[in-house]
C-alpha cells in the first residue's frame, strides 16, 4: 500500500512474496516489473498474466514462474542469515535508489537497517590501487564518515577495501553483486562481518547466486544509485570504477574524481574524468561543498517511466506486427516507435511487455530498446 | 608611424629615442606612457610637457627626466651585446603582447627575432620541483615544441629550466625580470646563450637593472602576455606560478595546470587551480585541442582604455580639485571618478595623468586607481 503523504510504502506479506515470485521469474527485471506492476495493478495479477503475455510475445518455450514454495524457502534462508527483504519505496529501502527507473523491487538487506537510511557518498577505485591511493581512500571515507555520511562501496579489493574499513566506526554499506552467502572476494568475509555492526550490506540477487563478470557493472548502478555522489579515487584507463562514474552521471548523480600526476596510469582514469566534466576533488571539504546544496531538495523521481494509473489493454493483431516490425537490434526509443506505429502509447507498452516476458526483447537506458 | 592595414608601426630613430627616454623617466610606466601618447600625440611633445604636468599634479620635488645622452648610451650598450629596442606593434614585437593595456612600450629583445612571431605556449612551475614534475614539464616543452609552439617561460629553476631546456631545438623565450646583462640565477647564463641560437630572451628593464622580489611578478605578466596559455606544471599553495596564473586569467589568456595527487604538496596550488577553472591537462595534445580555435582569431585589444585622437585638455582648478577629493588610498574606477565628478573623461584622465606623473596615483589592473 502506498501512502502519498509520508512516502513510504508497506507490503502485506502476502504482497511480499508475490513481488519475489515476480522478479524472480525468467524475463522479468527491474523495468519489466515496474512495467508489469503498472498494467495489472498488482503483482499477482501480473504473476497470473505472465504465461499468456509471454506466448503473445512470441516466446518459443514458456519461461519459468517462480513458484509459492521457491519463493518461501528464498524468504526463509534469507531470515536464517539475518537479511529481510525490502521492497522499493518502504522504510529502510535507500530513498535515493528507490526513485532509480531500474531500482531493484525487493532489496535483500543485511545489517543495522537506519544505516540505508542516511546521506551516502560512494568511494570506488582500483582493485590495484597504490599506497598514496589507499591512504586517500581511507582519510576520505574517515572524514565524510565523521561529517554523518555513511560510506557505500563495492567490497572489492583496493580503494573499495580501504573505504569500507576507514568507515566501520561511522558506518558503511557494501553492495554485492552476488547473493548474500557468496561474499566476494572470500577473503572479505571478515570485513562485512565487521561492517554489519553499524552498517550494512545490500544485493538485489537471490542466495546462492555467485557472481559472473556481467553482475558487477549492474551492481554498480546500485552504488551510485543509492549515494548522493560517487569518489572515484584511483583508476587506469578503461577500468571498471569508470563505469560507475558514467552509471552515476546518467543517473544524475555527482561524479567526483581524485586527481594525479599524469605520469601515473592509476591516475589515467580519473584525469580523464576531470576532463570530461567530474568534479576535481582533494579533500572532504570538497565533495561536502558540492552534495550539501542537493542534501537540502526532496528526491525527486529518475528520467524513467512515470507511475501512472493501472492500464490494461489489449493490443489487436495488426498493431502487434506493425510495432515488431519497426523492431530490429538497433535501440529505438518508445516515443519513436509511438509516432511510427501510430499506435496508441498503451498499445505499444503492451506489445514490449510481451516481447519482454517472451525473452525476445532488451531495454537499454533512456527510455531505448531493441529485439535480442 | 602606424600603418592599420599591415597592422604594424615603424618608428624612426628620433621617434625610439624619444620613447625610450619616456619611458625610462620618473613615474612613466606602460600605462601612463601610453596615456601621454594619447594626450600629446607623440613621445617627445609629452617630455615637454611632462615637468609641468607634474608640477599641477602636486610633485613635491620634479621627477627625473631620461636625458638624450643616457637614452643613446642605452642604445649603444644594448648594440654592443646584440639587444634591440622593439617598440609596440613594431614587427619582431610578440603580436600577443601589444595588445596588452600595460604592455612594455618598448622592449629589449636579444636572440632570433623571428622566434617572437611564432604562436607561444608559457610553460611554468615550481623552482623546486619533483622529478615527476620536471620529467613532464620537459615532456610537454618537447611535444609542444614539435606542434610548433615557440615555449616561453623565465629561466628559473626546476619547471622553467626542465621547460627551456627540452625546446632548445624548437625555439624557446626566456622573459628576464632585470637587465639582459643581469642575468638571474646567474648559473642559468649558459642555458640562456644556448637558447639564444633558435630562441630569444626579453626584458622591459634597462641594462644594468638587478632584479628584485617585485620585478618576478611584473615580468610574469609578460610571461602569460605573450602566450596563448599558460601551463602551471607544479605549484605549493600560495607560490609564484599562481601568480602567473591569475595575471594569465586577468589578461584572458588560457589556463592549464597539470593535476597532482592530493597528497602531494607540490600540486596543491594547481589541483587548486583546476578547482576555480583552470583546464587539467596531462599531454601536449590537451593544450593544443584548447588553443587551436584561438590561434586562427585575429589578436583582439584587451580591456584596456580605447586608443583615440589625442585629446589635450586643461582642467579647471575646481575639477582637480574634485578629482583628488574623490580618490584615496582605496582603489576606485575610472568610471566612478567620472560619475561622482561629473567632469568629462577627458577632464579626468589628464588630471589622473598629472598625479601620475607627480608620483602621487597608482594604477592598478580592470582601469583602477588610487592614491599612493
Amino acid at each position: 500500500m502506498h501512502d502519498r503523504r509520508s512516502g513510504t510504502t508497506t507490503l502485506t506479506d502476502a504482497q511480499r512474496l508475490d513481488w519475489l515470485r515476480l522478479i524472480r521469474s525468467d524475463n522479468v527485471g527491474p523495468r519489466t516489473f515496474r512495467s508489469l506492476l503498472n498494467h495489472f495493478g498488482d503483482a499477482r495479477s501480473a504473476l497470473e498474466r505472465l504465461p499468456d503475455l509471454a506466448r503473445r510475445g512470441g516466446a518459443a518455450r514458456p519461461g519459468r514462474i517462480c513458484s509459492e514454495a521457491d519463493a518461501r524457502a528464498e524468504f526463509e534462508a534469507a531470515r536464517k542469515i539475518g537479511v529481510s527483504l525490502v521492497a522499493s519505496g518502504e522504510a529502510g529501502y535507500p530513498p535515493r535508489l528507490a526513485v532509480l527507473d531500474d531500482a531493484p523491487p525487493l532489496l535483500a538487506v543485511r545489517g543495522a537497517p537506519e544505516i540505508l537510511m542516511r546521506p551516502m557518498i560512494a568511494i570506488v577505485g582500483s582493485r590495484n590501487a597504490s599506497g598514496a591511493g589507499l591512504k586517500f581512500a581511507g582519510q576520505l571515507a574517515r572524514d565524510l564518515g565523521d561529517a554523518g555520511f555513511a560510506i557505500i562501496s563495492g567490497l572489492a579489493r583496493g580503494i573499495d577495501q580501504a573505504a569500507h574499513r576507514a568507515s566501520l566506526q561511522s558506518g558503511t554499506v557494501a553492495v554485492l553483486a552476488g547473493g548474500h552467502d557468496r561474499i566476494y572476494p572470500p577473503e572479505h568475509e571478515d570485513l562485512l562481518m565487521a561492517l554489519l555492526e553499524t552498517g550494512g550490506a545490500i544485493s538485489e540477487m537471490p542466495l546462492g547466486h555467485g557472481p559472473r563478470a556481467h553482475d558487477f557493472p549492474r551492481r554498480n548502478r546500485l552504488i551510485s544509485g543509492a549515494a548522493l555522489g560517487v569518489v572515484i579515487v584511483e583508476a587506469a584507463h578503461r577500468s571498471g570504477s569508470l563505469i560507475t562514474a558514467r552509471m552515476a552521471a546518467e543517473q544524475g548523480r555527482e561524479v567526483f574524481a581524485v586527481p594525479g600526476s599524469p605520469l601515473d596510469p592509476r591516475a589515467a582514469g580519473t584525469n580523464d574524468l576531470i576532463k570530461q566534466g567530474a568534479t576535481l576533488i582533494t579533500e572532504a571539504a570538497d565533495v561536502i561543498n558540492a552534495v550539501e546544496p542537493i542534501m537540502g531538495r526532496p528526491i525527486s523521481l529518475g528520467a524513467g517511466e512515470e507511475d501512472g494509473e493501472p492500464v490494461i489493454f489489449e493490443p489487436d493483431t495488426g498493431d502487434r506486427a506493425r510495432i515488431v516490425d519497426l523492431l530490429g537490434p538497433s535501440p529505438v526509443s518508445l516515443d519513436d516507435l509511438i509516432r511510427m506505429s501510430g499506435a496508441s502509447p498503451a498499445v505499444v507498452r503492451t506489445v514490449l511487455l510481451e516481447l519482454e516476458l517472451a525473452g525476445r526483447l532488451e531495454r537499454h537506458g533512456g527510455g531505448l530498446v531493441s529485439l535480442i
